[in-house]
């Protein structure tokens, strides 16, 4: 590994998709590079979900805590990897982005890794808990509407104005092999989990057989699948949206990204109205099924998550809730084919909320 | 290693503290030996604690997870390395423990996976997560008073009557050797670490500087020094208890293991009114300093994991309680010199306690 890609040094590959080319493994390992000793290589926790195995165990379930990464979401990786690839200039403009939270929180966590600064535009009922986050890492916000194209549109407008340069939320290659690291290490993890215990690193037991990713715009997913697909070409790829923001299981169903009127769920960071151009064509080619879930269904998720002693925000809470809630084809896998992973995309959950949910449980 | 010490083979050598030396470090890798693939090489997790640092970050801080190994807490080490030591006649016997929850589920645990009966005795107030967690993996409980003497004089009763082999909560050599492997492994992993971050793994930044470990019976935190102690000899080991039920430092004040007349602590896990004999030596000869914290700190402490997002138990939480309410002498520790770890030692914490400590916060 060279730490740069021929891709990174092609003028006018930044940002424009000119490639048609989906983000491949030699993208995301040189993001591995760029990100070492950034985001934490969080833990690959091993568990077991519901009561139906032997002698009243569950099904054993991996879960990927990107809710223990920096900025509490795997936000970070992708925010790290396109801002490592700007030129000087680009970066010394100063970064703008637009995110409901958690992407915010990985811009700001990145800006200050660089010693920039960070101006996000935020929906006006994000989260407080995402807010003062962002605020603690030194990211600067302003409020705007609620969905994902009002504050796109404001921080464009900002950007135009002041020169700033947008980091993307998930519509990127960029960001998309930033976030691909989380395949990578699942893949690392299971194989030195199976030395570890004496097992086999290059039985199916030991990689990855059925890896199921929550979907905001995409970029998780997008990423985790390129990794897998090349890693463990058997592993089925699930995403997982909200019954009422399932905008990309829509766009797969009418052939091209498409936009929804509106979008309900207390997934706060899986409600984008539409799936990105780039994120849309991995999600395509890359992913075996989307599959949706209740906000009931995430609600109790996230609950037993917390007995299972993890913070936990529903959008990352959705991966259990869709197993749980018998939504996964091919759930419960045979451990013997491959490991059943769940990505646990953030924990960034409202401290009052959670405990309201906790006591009513 | 071997997987068996001469220790093992002697005969005699079994429960009855013949043997004068401390748990030394050839006997804590052959439990880790035998412990391979049974309990979780839990996440030494890395953060910041407090806001004084550079920029506004805190003082790094590693936490080392015990609330996310199996049964909620690091006593399945400590059980399940007794268990495996234990003659075949010994473990038909079934198995017999006292335990104010955590232990419970360690030895319930423990007899699981070698398909034995445990029956258990808790305490009248033993919180019901920990019973319901002691039932799920199979374990039978009676319930006896509320102090450690109370349940320990039924289960030796109990085992008197129908010949169970009593598995003791801390005060064993083999309980305290399979505790040690949290040693063990806070030194692989900071190694770890440091490699793959690209930092040399044999510099003192590399390897545990200042150690803090809770304390009940004290086995966690005299197999965590005796590790410590030959793998990083200049490492400060700090043990902490409840102000309310500080037996360990009374003992230590007197020269010699003393009962509380009473104790009081929202640290359910951290309440035996006397230490043990083994373990008070070991204190004794291998740790740097005892110190206290107050049930306010630990409960503060509790809220500030939730928003780290690990769901922890009070007796868990001490330790961070302890760094973050400056009773830890020679905290903050510069990191050139050795990393800060905490072992959070238990998450089985009520979830309507925390539900509203979180609400309240």
């Amino acid at each position: 590994m060279s730490g740069r890609t021929d891709h990174a040094t092609e003028p006018g590959a930044r940002g424009e998709r000119a490639d048609d080319d989906l983000v491949g493994l030699d993208e995301i390992r040189a993001a591995a590079e760029r990100l070492r000793g950034v985001p934490r290589r969080t833990p690959l926790h091993p568990t077991e979900l519901g009561g139906d195995g032997e002698e009243g165990r569950g099904r054993p379930v991996w879960l990927k805590c990107e809710s223990l990464q920096h900025g509490g979401a795997f936000k970070v990786r992708g925010a790290y990897n396109f801002v490592s690839r700007l030129s000087p200039e680009e970066r010394e403009a100063g970064l703008i982005t637009f995110s409901s939270g958690n992407h915010a929180q990985g811009v700001a966590y990145a800006a200050r890794e660089f010693g920039l600064e960070a101006l996000i535009v935020m929906p006006e009922d994000a989260p407080e808990v995402k807010r003062e986050a962002t605020r603690a890492l030194g990211g600067r916000i302003v409020f705007e509407g609620y969905t994902t194209e009002e504050r796109k549109g404001r921080a464009l407008e900002i950007a135009a104005e002041e020169g700033y340069t947008v980091v993307p939320p998930f519509d990127h290659r960029d960001i998309i092999a930033g976030q691909g690291t989380v395949g990578l290490e699942i893949v690392e993890q299971l194989r030195e989990d199976a030395r570890r215990s004496g097992g086999d690193p290059d039985e199916a037991a030991s990689s990855p057989g059925l890896v199921v990713v929550p979907i905001g715009g995409g970029g998780l997913l997008s990423g985790t699948a390129a990794a897998i697909r090349d890693l463990a070409p058997e592993c089925r790829v699930v995403g997982v949206e909200p019954e009422g923001a399932a905008s990309m299981k829509a766009s797969l169903d009418a052939g091209e990204p498409v936009t929804l009127d509106e979008v309900d769920s207390i997934a706060d960071g899986l409600k984008p109205v539409r799936p990105g151009d780039v994120t849309f064509r991995h999600v395509r080619e890359l992913v075996d099924e989307v599959v949706t879930v209740t906000d009931r269904a995430i609600r109790e998720a996230t609950v037993w998550c917390a007995r299972e002693h993890l913070v936990v925000e529903p959008s990352g809470a959705a991966t259990v809730a869709a197993l749980a809630s018998g939504r996964v084809p091919g759930h419960p896998l045979d451990p013997a084919e491959g490991a059943t992973v769940a990505v646990l995309s953030g924990g960034n959950v409202d401290m009052d909320l959670l405990g309201r949910w906790l006591i009513e449980a």
